[in-house]
């Protein structure tokens, strides 16, 4: 039974915040004369004294003792005696420790964002050093239009900005304070709930006493987060671990972030990619395990609720590993900006600008340009060679009315200048997005 | 292959956002007269009639057009003829069905949020009428305090109070607008994507063209929202399923909402609310098939992306129903207070407040007032009576200084109105929720 | 990279499969005279020193050799020179953790199976003590029809007859040996893969070298299993929960595992039941980290595939503590036989007995049997008193042909003993399924 | 509450299960002289009526009959009058709609399994053709070493192989017939079980009739089995997107199962193989849907049990549809074996086969011999060139003891045919394979 319902082996990380929880509760019950200053302040020095001993590992969990808050509770009686049994005057374990968690969930928040903030620098570094440089644009795997690398490197700057305006929401969300609460129906005692609110960094006293201590949604919050932001980074793995095959080549990994083969020397197995892209499935399993853990669960506090903390510190450590070793592998890649030409060079990616410059040019409807475009791809194929291969006349076989101006939008470097609109991918709009976006998010 | 590839058949249900959709590219076009006017308002004419034959279910969807873009397409060429061929000019499918699903996933966070306010209506009402029904609060489904039923359902009200400002924060973080991003690169045309935006309802264009075109953030950010909220609907489902229960007997559900027997009559079969609870599993299914689709697709555009609807539709409809259906059932439940206030005459429910009353009273820590009352329900057990049913004398037999102050703590209408702290259970403050959370909510 | 990339911190939990692999393989070798006996001698002496050493917790595992296939042929190499590095002859580190990790979940079933049989066993016995305690069944959480308590815990008996079924499939599936395939393509030296699979207790090795190395099937095995296993069991726990609540009052669980309040000594928190409970949330969050990790993975091996051990191992760990603590409190929980009995005098339970009895007696058509049943039952409830305290001529005056041969079906009793079909609730047959599941299943 | 509780609207799908259940039921009425054999044929004779109305169309489902079981019902009643009443004798809906899932469910597995063959069928055609033909081995998605496509392609043999056994042991799992359970407590007729459970093609009665109508176990056994099946589909899809990239251009997909872009000739968009990919998160979704709605249900029957349907409805629609996909992607796609063969002339890819031929031929620890080969394709690095182009002099250079066989293992043929362990990749051994596997599995 102490196995299976001790929980001091995963709570004892909570231990900062329950002490400061316990410090602003004592100090509200002083000024609100509910204990004395004296007891008030053997409290503050008693658990101050725990505090230096967990941090310099000097302290004891005891798995007797079952969980941080007894483990904490236990010590300050022997370091002060009585007083110490004052401490838990008007609270419960079940607002203790749900201000604990929402305490070191909202820590985990803002260090999340640090660590987002931090990959977002390393994307826009390199998308501003790569704005011209032009790449292949996919879609279904398959060559499309040519991009800028700073453009595409954009698109992700753009979905890790979506993710910190979570974090900043859940941060919103969760900026009411359950202690106080007591076990479920509030306290007799005349309590002062926005003095420990403010001591802890809380905007107000959450609103009701049986949501206050039932609720995990902060820790939802979390983990719908991180499975989001985890897809995100799926995302981007793949795109290193394509880009650095051989067939691909349009990146080097530094060494720190490949494992070698001491036989295959061009062998850089994208490891710590391959290890993000994977650590996926964990995050939305930890969000699964949460939301299927709560599940049909009835008002107030159940022990089931036990099992939010691992998924959170699983997905928290998870996630900062993942984010560090991707800040890591973007400013340290090596673009390989040769083979990323040269692939646009297949493919005739330059098919839509020539259908858009009949458009333009001559007037023609959108549907029939493309099929004219249509026409003059597959004659360049049959010969195998690019459009801008094609001579005029041959152009003009298939359209009488195309002119030697259309050379001009054949090429991919013609075609990336011309992608003008807002957004797109002429390198003019790629540094200027680069700079708003250092303005909004660095 | 048509069949694993069409889409016509759930995606059809965005054929207002794709007219929406034209209309507005349509007038933009000619705006920057990159069209006739003329041509503009054929275009619009032919999408006003095509509206109209839908609405009217006159419209023939043909499963070898593929889709809904292709379906509307087509049959404004029949209508209008070449000027049809216009339309597309400046956009692609990509950039037009991320438009149509985001602005139908927009709608439906409208629709969420109003349904969500009306549950919160529903159980407001409740709450006034019961802000001094007593009933037992549970932790671990345990006799614990007794609480007021209004009370209880405020912590519904506070849950749905979260769930919505998801709602808001989904609308606020979905504001920007893809159309104009074209196949993935921007668009060589002097489009205004600021118009289309506005004209669509949204706040901006979204600043990159990939992203605009790989993004699926909006429909995560739909189903994360439903899950945590389909957790909480299957709380209050559970305890509905329970209150209704012979052994409980707290609720009498309505006629409408439970199946009955023809041979017991009693009986009544919570079938909504239990639906209700299952439904969770569908919804976190359909958020995890989501996120599990998108997971390690490279940009941009990816047929996978097109597995995005199907999970949407289905929760919006799960969720559309399950809301409607505890709107109902909140309203419609009658409460049978008597029974509730039965079941708080066992457990010794006041324990708590004997020990509060010692502290405060005879100030004893509260570690030793809570032994001293455990020792007292021990005597009454041992008696089979309730702790007012002792004598002064054996309270003094345990703690010479009680004195017959401590009997009026000892019911739980003492009990439950004691506890004032802010969201606590007492009537008064129950009531003072109530006025707040509707001035906050409804 | 090294803590994103080093698994020694939980592959070290391989160390016994990861020796044993390595003795069969230079057996092996040796036999096929791929390396001298002299060399094989070596580096079993070496290996089998290794063992002692991590058996006594005297190793040093180094997270610089990032994994237990390298932290013991370093050491290996430590202990007895060069000849350790003969031993990684034909096998690569792909097939080598692909047999360790294998051989380890095969051993995990293997203890699976024994702690759902324990279970098995603790039903079983509670089940013939109490095939014929007479219990209110439920359907909806209503009382439906009175059945045995021993039934009622027979239908665990089944659910988990059936988990080990599945985990007999799973081993069974498991029972080719992946060792020999080497990095992926198989091996040039003239190995004797059934030598080493025989060795390794594995039915023969596996067909094919690519699949032998990318293959996590049997982890997925292992975590379905686990899944639909920790469903049933949380179906028990609920019900644990539901029965020692005040309201059910049906079965008191020992001190053991439950936690007490010092003030409220009736309060017995099931918190062992409810962490089983909460636990199916992990044991599925497990299960979908791993499919999520497979997802889309090009074969051969891919480093994600390292992802593999933790929710495994942490799945294993989780149903290990949960079967236990299940079979502890099974066996010994104390039925309130009277709580259930009184249970049953409510809910007009043998409504359906008496409309069998007129199908039976009168020859009746079923649907009006039901609902001349249902009248006298809405009879008996406007009265207040159930079933058997109608009067006959009360009978008569819903249908005449009623005589008094009808009292002997009303009773709790009756309905229990009549149920005598294949698989039904009397206690006869109770006691017959008692008898041939312990033939079965121990 | 019609909306949310008529099942009507998907479980009309089994139709045929529940008539044909009825019609065992009714025939062992008769047998077992419960029922006279007049209505015994009038009830046969009506439900062969609406059977052939079912399958006609002409059969009107309503929505206000709730599900399939309460309109057929209703229908009989009109067709045949009172003795329809005596259909429902000694059942009730509970073991009635257990016993037509289960027989769906049951029917499905056998489809599943053909599909599944059928797949095999096409790979083996494929893997005979192609026993021989090089293409480079991947590991990381980096050149490893070579392998033949034949052998890569029997990979996923053996991993439908492993499906098929998993469908097998669902069919054995499920082979108990819940028919006769009734309500939950069996009947107090004299009804014969074993005479239903053969006639409906049931190896026996199920044991406990609490445990029959609670039990879903057979729909999450076919949920599991297709989440395991639809993550192996979507490492094929994977490939098959990868190897028709322009990158890898391994394959060309059928023009049936890609897009075209009309103005890109060479854009085969692998719609087909991406849906496949994406569709894993569908099935895995509808896995965790019925796990989620299963866990914590109290015995026996819960209306929550009727969100069973859909999921499995949903998945078997889905599995069908992928595996007709793949099988006839696999059986036209054409292999580019040229561009396959040029792509194993990259990266070293026998770097491994030098390294053994050193330990066989030289009798160097493996270890050294690994380090000798990684100089050597250092140096063919630095000179931009293959092992084997280096001169024997060069050889010499770094081991004095290399001789000119030498050569004779560093051609890729060289490699792959070399690889003649038991699964291995040579071309013997492939062929052998794809026998053996023919006799297995066809």
């Amino acid at each position: 039974m102490q196995r299976i319902n001790a929980s001091i082996g995963f709570d004892r990380k909570l231990w900062r915040e329950d002490i400061e929880g316990s410090k602003a509760h004592a100090a509200m019950l002083a000024a609100q004369d509910i204990i004395s200053a004296d007891d008030a302040a053997a409290i503050r020095g008693g658990l101050e004294a725990i505090e230096a001993e967990i941090a310099d590992g000097r302290f004891v969990f005891k798995t007797e003792l079952e969980d941080i808050h007894m483990n904490v509770e236990a010590r300050l009686a022997e370091l002060i005696g009585p007083a110490a049994g004052r401490l838990h005057t008007a609270r419960s374990r079940n607002d203790q420790v749900a201000t604990d968690f929402k305490l070191w969930v909202r820590n985990a928040l803002v260090r999340l964002d640090n660590d987002l903030k931090a990959l977002q620098g390393a994307l826009l570094n390199q998308a501003e050093r790569h704005a011209s440089t032009i790449m292949p644009g996919f879609t279904h795997l398959q060559l499309a239009q040519p991009v800028t690398f700073g453009h595409h490197l954009l698109a992700y700057v753009e979905m890790l900005g979506r993710d910190r305006s979570r974090v900043a929401d859940a941060l919103k969300r969760s900026d009411d304070c359950p202690l106080g609460a007591a076990a479920l129906a509030g306290s007799p005692y005349p309590i002062d709930r926005r003095n420990t609110a403010a001591a802890l960094g809380f905007a107000r006293p959450s609103a009701n006493s049986i949501d206050a201590v039932s609720d995990r949604d902060f820790a939802l919050d979390y983990l719908a987060t991180g499975a989001i932001l985890a897809v995100h980074l799926s995302r981007f793995a793949e795109e290193l671990v394509l880009w650095s095959s051989d067939q691909f080549a349009f990146v080097r990994l530094s060494d720190g972030f490949t494992t070698g083969s001491s036989i295959m020397p061009q062998k850089r197995n994208p490891d710590a990619a391959e290890l993000v892209r994977a650590k996926t499935g964990r995050i939305i399993g930890d969000l699964n395990t949460l939301l299927i853990a709560l599940k049909g669960l009835p008002l107030a506090y159940s022990k089931d609720m036990q099992e939010d903390k691992e998924p959170v510190f699983d997905a928290e450590e998870t996630l900062a590993l993942a984010l560090a070793a991707m800040t890591c592998m973007v400013a340290d890649m090596k673009v390989n900006t040769d083979s990323m030409r040269r692939a646009t060079d297949r493919g005739y990616v330059t098919a839509t600008d020539l259908a858009d410059w009949l458009v333009r040019t001559l007037g023609m409807p959108f549907r029939e340009a493309h099929h004219v475009s249509g026409s003059l791809v597959k004659q360049a194929e049959t010969r195998g060679v690019q459009l801008y291969d094609l001579s005029l006349d041959e152009f003009r076989a298939v359209h009488a009315a195309i002119d030697e101006r259309v050379f001009a939008v054949l090429t991919v470097e013609a075609s990336v200048a011309s992608r003008t609109s807002e957004g797109g991918t002429s390198p003019a709009r790629v540094r200027e997005a680069v700079a708003a976006a250092t303005t909004r998010f660095l």
